[in-house]
């Protein structure tokens, strides 16, 4: 079954989703939001994104290779933009970020 | 952190738009599809709110109680559904549904 | 036809949608982004879950008036945050979710 | 503003959104619905794709070629498979499909 094939894809996609929309919710409750703005920015995406691709595997989509590319472009741009600050919500979105590139790049 | 309260829930909400989007997928490609349209559809709408809300929890949506609301109505409505086709993939959705439809309800 | 029987609500839906993505692109751009904070939080809520139920009523969704409540709550708050802000992006966004409150009661 | 640079793509895709899920929904309750399984399939990857894409641009995504590139491929996709059928909503899906894919094409 499709959902079954893309187990590792599927993990890191949600631990990505996961990781950004902790990142979105916990820079917008920081002191100096203006600094933030690309990383609220991008974090949006990325989550957006990675749902979607989450969703789109699970239902046997015929389009894995073009999304997957997709999102691995907007995941390295996040983790990029998230390793710049030192805030543990970002570094650890980073971290998701990169690793959820490279599975995304496996599926390309 | 929002998404760190909510485990037990995400957990369901994700188990269930896998199953539901399984479900989707396989319905899609029975013999007789007749008989299963009204499956086909409820496991959309199921499977499109359990992952609204597992992305609004983690990212600490303000509106907890109300989304999880209409989200236990639509497991509920599709695990009945489901829970009259014989098929595996009806009858583990089936269960998926009912169980989120329960954390959905304590979140509620 | 669901899509046609719901022709003001689906502009109002659309028009909201728009006008938060616009407010929420627009407040992370503000020279002073932390008094927006909330704003860019529920245009991202609000946007998210009108585009939602547009989907949602134009695929003949079972669950018109469930989720046409929860989006009209959502709505509302929104409008009530933009509307303290005098960007002009803000208020505009606060009279589209205004109006687009009201077009859900009526469908709730 | 982001919007108002993409008036006719964002129109195209609307109307394509629309179209796609008004054919999933007529699929869903035609007589024979066995043929019609990969029409309904590719209609709600298509209507997703362009809801996701029309949100993106009224949020100034970054990423508004990757993301055209895609819808691009699905919209001329499920297009392809309305046009095999003589319903009207599937004839009217398939002009919606080829004209949204033009519009991604300009801005892929």
């Amino acid at each position: 079954m499709a959902h079954e094939q893309h187990q590792a894809a599927l993990k890191a996609l949600h631990e990505c989703m996961e990781a950004c929309n902790h990142c979105y919710d916990a820079c917008l409750q920081e002191d100096d939001i203006n600094m933030m703005s690309e990383c609220i920015r991008l974090d949006r995406e990325c989550a957006d994104i990675c749902a979607y691709l989450e969703q789109a595997l699970t239902r046997g989509t015929p389009f894995v290779s073009e999304l997957a590319q997709v999102c691995a472009t907007i995941c390295e741009r996040c983790g990029e933009e998230c390793k710049k600050h030192n805030h543990q919500h970002c570094q650890e979105c980073a971290d998701a970020c990169f690793k959820c590139a490279e599975e995304c790049k496996k599926l390309a």
